[in-house]
């Protein structure tokens, strides 16, 4: 099941808005087909494994890190192909709690004679999962914020220079996370401020996330490099109902029109419009008044930090704006799961408490 | 040499103004005598080593982790003690620039025909006598900077709330730390808002380090914690030459008049009255104006952070205070030193770049 995780998770920001699914098919101790859900979405990991075991997987035990689906999607059903491939013994990580699946996949496996195992590696399978899992049960992505800053938390200096706070190595990071969701965000004042393309360089990646920009009133020049190249890379735009979009959406970015509250863009609403586009995993890079929002509302699940060792003082731009906490019990907490040097900066990753 | 460096930094914060060194002496391949400086100074550590040896001291080969004193100071010089007790060879790990000493050292030793090698270990002698080394090349002690806050780089709430941001594990290792500082300095700020102590606690030594705050105007109340047991464990003013610190004085605490610059106490000028009564280490713990202070000046040698899992945003204090910075490259820099997981925290140190 371990191996099936790890085959799962290299489909990440790839394969929504289905899940990063793997399946490892074991006959007499010998693995005879591996598959992972494919680029896109589909093949689905069953398909691809059961293909690989041919004639193989008679008699076999498939583990899958999702309970297979029972309906006719986009392809016929998984729980259906293991049968038909004749499959003894079926382990399952976890349920899938998509209500047309939802316990039929593993019906459909016991009514046609499969032993069936569920529960195994269950809180890795969640982790892995927690973007697609949020998506049917909260309509939201899985969030994880990034801050990248000097060890007073700064992220640029009171005239606006940010290049480079953090190392090289820090930045290949931040490209290898991008590639691992589905869509990289960030707010208006980002893009006005650094005129970021967000695509992922330097890994030859297929397939480039969505890029998100969060703008109640679309106060963002039209020819920056994101409209610029929003055919190539879709862009998405979260903006005030009343705000104008057409100059984005003429170059070919998508408008998802946002409740607005409190003068800034509802980050639920947000999430909630990116969840209807199929969207399970979201990077949100900022800046500070985003973060603060996302932070705020409750919906960032994961951390990710970078700390440099240069000290700017308090008149650079915080890594968070104003929050509206007084008291230390009203602060969001984050529990760590990972600190490590990383070039000349620090990287620690945190996640919801 | 290692185990004698070993020895000597257990006497870190414990032996200013004199350097902690250590000493071994070795007589065929065993180990007969090992010391410390003892604290308060006095006796070195050649004296105590030398007087576990005995007799077996002669022919033998003594370690010293600094180079061995050749004056009559408050104790005979070491360099003789060595010749007298008939040790064979000395090796050195680094030089005495005090002028006392300077070389004469090493030439007494030579002139007594004794081998003497020197430069071994040399660069750990050199972190470890770090501050006794500024103290005489600058007339200023090492300074370490702590800061501990928030992922976002906020040490209070803005309603002042600060305890605890951090865990017990961080605030124990506050403890270890204040405990190896000759030293633990702190500004009117952090007086008015915690109150402090400032004492090693938890931890039985003997000797708590001197309390030292910063106040240009010395505008703090006089019934604090810090002022009522200044005659307990001593307590250093260093403050604008024109305010009064009398009520302060006649309760124990020892004041040091500093210039003024900027509207604040010249950093500097107060690591030199620090240095001038013998201070080597100082821990300082903020608040945010002086540390921005400290770092502005140059002054910041080590820098400890701890960072808790949370976020508080903008409106919280912050660990630096405004710098002057506009450009990145006028932002004092640090090398990382070591990063862990303590507690549910992170600590990182960094040394000066």
């Amino acid at each position: 099941m371990a191996l099936a995780l790890n085959l799962g998770r290299r489909g990440m920001g790839r394969v929504w808005p289905n899940p990063a699914v793997g399946c490892v098919i074991v006959q007499g101790g010998v693995i005879v087909g591996r598959g992972r859900t494919a680029d896109g979405g589909r093949p689905h990991a069953e398909t691809a494994a059961l293909a690989q075991a041919g004639a193989a997987a008679r008699g076999a035990t498939a583990y899958v890190t999702l309970e297979p689906c029972a309906h006719f999607g986009k392809t016929p059903p998984c729980a259906q192909a293991l049968i038909d491939a004749g499959v003894a013994r079926v382990v399952i990580a976890l349920g899938d709690p998509d209500p047309r699946v939802a316990g039929r996949g593993v019906q459909m496996l016991r009514d046609a004679g499969i032993a069936v195992t569920t529960d195994i590696l269950a809180d890795q399978a969640r982790v892995d999962h927690a973007g697609f899992l949020l998506r049917i049960t909260h309509n939201r992505p899985f969030v994880t914020l990034k801050l990248a800053g000097t060890l007073d938390g700064r992220i640029a200096t009171a005239t606006g220079e940010s290049q480079w706070i953090t190392g090289p190595e820090a930045r290949r990071a931040v490209h290898m996370m991008r590639a691992r969701h589905d869509a990289v965000m960030v707010g208006a004042g980002t893009v006005r401020a650094d005129d970021p393309s967000l695509t992922v360089r330097g890994l030859g990646i297929a397939r480039q996330p969505v890029r998100v920009v969060v703008s109640r009133g679309m106060k963002i020049p039209a020819d920056c490099q994101l409209a610029r190249t929003a055919r190539e890379t879709p862009v998405y735009l979260c903006h005030g109902a009343n705000s104008d979009a057409s100059a984005w959406v003429d170059q070919g970015a998508q408008s998802l029109p946002c409740a607005v509250s409190a003068g800034q863009i509802d980050p639920l609403a947000a999430m909630n419009a990116l969840a209807d586009r199929g969207i399970t995993r979201v990077f949100c890079e900022g800046g500070g008044m985003l973060a603060a929002s996302l932070l705020s509302a409750g919906l960032v699940d994961r951390l990710v930090v970078f700390t440099a060792g240069q000290a700017i003082g308090a008149e650079g731009t915080p890594a968070l704006a104003a929050m509206g906490i007084d008291r230390l019990a009203q602060a969001p907490r984050f529990v760590l799961e990972q600190v490590q040097p990383l070039g000349g900066d620090i990287m620690h990753i945190w996640r919801r408490a």
